[in-house]
């Protein structure tokens, strides 16, 4: 509708008499969006859980809105972004560490691509993201992240990873938020690689991050003074069923809205769907070849619960009326 | 200084010609704490790491404090209020469950009342507690604790044990979030529990309260609907050095601010203090009989740490203009 001269939209808003769903031009919350059925479905979620005295009003202490990363707030291809950070430290570390040439994973790291990733089990692979993502304090692996968000290229898109988020989602983001939803990650990924740039890009606070988490360890350091040490084992992987224990062990409440892109999320938007009362699902379908990448895989259960339970599937393609933020 | 004629303090303020640590009377952002060392110098400290330009400026995003609950938010005697609501409920409940009649700590509770519980053992504590605590989905529990909230006498004082919360720390909660402060509850109580009231009593929402967690399983009802119930099996005892790590995974920052009052609270006071930069650590200590409870029970060490570190330590007695809240 966004596309239509004002004064058609005036016309019909006088004429209806009363809001609608969408927001007259210029005051569109989210203008990234096409204005199809999926962003018509959303506003009207919206527009009904927070007027108050209608029947499907929600009040604010309960619009828990859930999010996972990777695939829905930002891409994922060719690599998962928390994946390409740890291949860019092994590589830059592996050569003052010649103990870890034995190691599957850094062989195939250090010879053999991306590509040859694909050989190895989770357990290889957590061996070598260890090597980098742990044995450090909290505050040293929080500086590391940091750093490769502001400088890491994209290799494909050649622009920094952190600007390859969905700008429709994060408008949808901004929306919410203005309607007084609590905005949340929850992700497969690293929880303070996700931290290091949750505030900046998405808004959103590091406690509002639940992620997978490397045990820690209270410790002294040398000098005496009190540290937090990063451990080479799993704590909690968030992924799968494990994102909805976890966002009931940290948030404390059944989600309102939740979104996601992966079979990962379908436990979360399964229990968010099952929320007594209103509730929305949002399920970020990878269909544009051109502008981002075009896959099912990994995805294959959650689009058919997705149609199944009429969750709103929303296509990069036709839903996405700019995909990334002007560079 | 509230206590003087407001004339006195307005020419006071005119003549020093800035800004005091201390706010002008009817501005007074804490009138329940005593105008003492205490207050004073939690004033000068938060006017300090906020004033802007300042060399112990921080910013907002680092500005995090946390709180323990039980001897520091509210009054634990003369049972921890958790504890209380587990007996209540094994007194309501084990009528009905006569196989619960076997075990010692239920032996404890049916006939021996509080003193009796101290013969038991954490583990035959924690097993009565999973009879009460766990076996129901995350929806059940909240609303099972929000219920006896609202109703349950203290057996000393014969009122709601949330009217029971130190009227002074309320005042210092939103005195800091005032100033953009971030707070949050970092408790040994059972965090479902405390998340019950720390919304409406101490305005922290449910995502910053960190507690002492049971496991979770995420399964689906007779009738196919997704539920999250609660397991006889503890997976964070929120702690000692755990609160620290807790802190860290769930947090994903060092402290600014720490308020504690036990020596369950002594990791969580040195990770604060040992923060590069300024930070603040305040002691509760129990030290009025009168008006609540005198004792250094389960408090000697850090105590001793104040003392030693120079923590603000807060007396009940002589810092606490008023206790509770007027009924």
């Amino acid at each position: 509708m966004k596309k239509l001269p004002h004064f058609v939209l005036t016309l019909t808003f006088v004429l209806t008499g009363c809001a609608t769903a969408t927001a007259p031009a210029g005051t569109d919350p989210m203008p990234a969006w096409s204005d199809g059925a999926a962003k018509q479905k959303i506003i009207a979620f919206v527009t009904a859980v927070t007027t108050p005295g209608g029947s499907d009003y929600v009040e604010p202490a309960l619009r828990i809105a859930v999010f996972d990363n990777d695939g829905t707030l930002w891409s994922e291809r060719p690599l998962y972004f928390p994946i390409a950070f740890i291949i860019d430290r092994i590589k830059a570390l592996a050569p003052s560490h010649p103990e870890w040439a034995k190691m599957p994973a850094i062989k195939a790291i250090m010879s053999g691509g991306p590509a040859a990733l694909g050989t190895l089990s989770e357990r290889e692979l957590l061996a070598a993201a260890a090597l980098v993502e742990t044995g450090m304090t909290q505050e040293d692996y929080r500086a590391i992240a940091r750093q490769w968000l502001a400088q890491a290229q994209h290799p494909v898109r050649e622009r920094r990873y952190e600007t390859l988020v969905y700008l429709p989602m994060l408008q949808l983001l901004t929306y919410l938020r203005a309607h007084a939803f609590k905005t949340f990650v929850v992700t497969g990924g690293f929880v303070d690689f996700t931290r290091a740039l949750a505030a900046d890009v998405y808004g959103i606070p590091p406690e509002q991050v639940i992620g997978t988490r490397w045990k820690l360890k209270y410790g002294d350091t040398a000098d005496g003074a009190s540290v937090v040490m990063r451990l080479p084992e799993i704590e909690s992987f968030n992924n799968e069923t494990t994102k909805v224990t976890n966002i009931e062990a940290l948030i404390g409440g059944r989600p309102l809205l939740a979104v996601g892109n992966s079979d990962g999320d379908l436990a979360m938007l399964t229990y968010t769907d099952d929320r007594v009362g209103p509730s929305l699902d949002i399920l970020v379908h990878h269909d544009d070849a051109a502008r981002e990448y075009q896959y099912d895989a990994g995805a294959q259960e959650i689009l058919q619960t997705a149609f199944a339970r009429e969750w709103v599937v929303v296509s990069i393609k036709h839903d996405f009326d700019q995909v990334y933020p002007s560079p």
